[in-house]
């Protein structure tokens, strides 16, 4: 993707989820719950379906040659990263939708033949909007957010951390490396939605995220984010993202990336 | 307390609350961290002692039959809540102040005679001002909050609960049973401000909050605020709070208050 075109995509990308962002706040009050999905606590309201089919839409009408990989089937029937693929999660944090009406996000992260282009992640009640265009930093509105380097120690440092990951039967990790993990550093902090965890770190708010349990959706725009003010995001034991499939996921500032999976991160398979 | 003496404290608290914030707002960029207390995550800062010595020295002007009891030491040596007594913590979510320039609130409870009378709880950087008058309900900057009735089951819940409960050699509670807590309930948050966490309680946006180590400028403004919407502030046993000394707490709506308490906190002494 060319810098003209990537510019042109940004503005385009920007347009659609500030209306999208509109039509949500409209209709906060009206959060119609209309089933869960794999489990009872997996929530999806019409807003999430409502929303990713603007996105369809306005995808479509606009460049129709790209493809949409998101949450509630609207999309392309995603095998590979080829081509232009526009990566969406309509509502990352469906929960807090539901039941804060707060904290949650719009996320859209543009992939062109899997390199992250463009990440877009939208606090859509607070009205903030973190945005980054590869190579060219990244923002907070109109601020440019400042390189995560000088970071502080482990032993410092907030890492975001559900206690889902504290259940010794959890099927990804092993829980008491994550208990020393707790007792190592600062505090943890839960917020319940993923895109906005990585936005935190990308603004220093947090020094580190770390969870098991991601979709493509929920991580393609942060990334992107956290990378361009000098993050890193990988999974959890160190690896390349896999933008296709669920995944576990480590994003950090640098000092502590290497530290955490080396000392507090053991997965069970 | 009678209702005219209530309403010139409460609108001079509010006065002295909108002050202080404005202040901290001023400097929110240079927060000089000068100490640790306890152990080396319990921040001070510059900011801290100088907003309660604000509180100090208005209180003496306007009130000056009154006592402040407050976490920096320019209160008086509270021995019982006899009169009328400020309990005041300058900035609840010290490490949220320092680390994310967010999330931390001047909480302000004054008690007449051991009854909580006022609660205060001012988010100051989102600029919202969370208030009750005991009697008169609670309110949300000018909007009237509304009963916690006809809330969510326990399996429906979130709760905030922060990650350090759950080390197992934590000196206050059976970890697995909040494990198994975790297990029943639909999620946690953890959000580093207990004054906040109380206030989100009272607005419906979490349905319960449960920690073991409080003190009581955390929780003084809180209580009289979630006891106005109808919900119950107890220690995490379900005993009254006591105001002069560190306490466990849960705070909750009515409806899942007794079962959290009788199947999933077991304190270890």
């Amino acid at each position: 993707m060319d810098k003209k075109e990537r510019e042109l995509v940004f503005e385009k990308a920007k347009a659609f989820v500030n209306e999208a962002g509109q039509q949500i706040r409209e209709k906060i009050d009206h959060p119609r719950t209309i089933e869960t999905k794999s489990n009872a606590n997996d929530l999806v309201t019409e807003m999430d379906q409502k929303t990713e089919e603007f996105f369809a839409e306005s995808i479509r009408d606009e460049f129709p040659e790209h493809k949409l990989f998101g949450e509630e089937g609207f999309g392309h029937d995603i095998k590979d990263l080829n081509g232009v693929v526009w990566i969406v999660d309509p509502i990352d944090g469906t929960m807090n939708f539901v039941h804060q009406k707060r904290n949650f996000a719009i996320s859209v992260g543009v992939y062109a033949d899997g390199v992250g282009e463009i990440g877009i992640i939208y606090d859509v009640m607070q009205d903030v909007l973190y945005t980054a265009v590869r190579g060219e930093g990244a923002y907070k509105n109109e601020v440019k957010l400042a390189e995560l380097t000088n970071q502080r120690l482990l032993v410092q440092s907030i890492i975001g951390l559900n206690t889902t990951w504290l259940i010794p039967e959890n099927p990804y990790v092993n829980h008491n490396k994550l208990l020393d993990l707790v007792k190592k550093i600062r505090s943890t902090r839960s917020y319940g939605s993923a895109a906005l965890e990585l936005a935190y770190i990308a603004e220093g708010v947090m020094d580190g995220y770390l969870t098991m349990s991601l979709m493509p959706w929920d991580v393609a725009a942060g990334k992107i984010i956290v990378n361009e003010v000098g993050g890193l995001v990988t999974t959890a034991d160190g690896k390349d993202i896999d933008m296709l499939n669920r995944t576990t996921m480590l994003a950090s500032h640098p000092r502590i990336h290497s530290e955490v999976i080396r000392n507090f991160v053991e997965l069970k398979k």
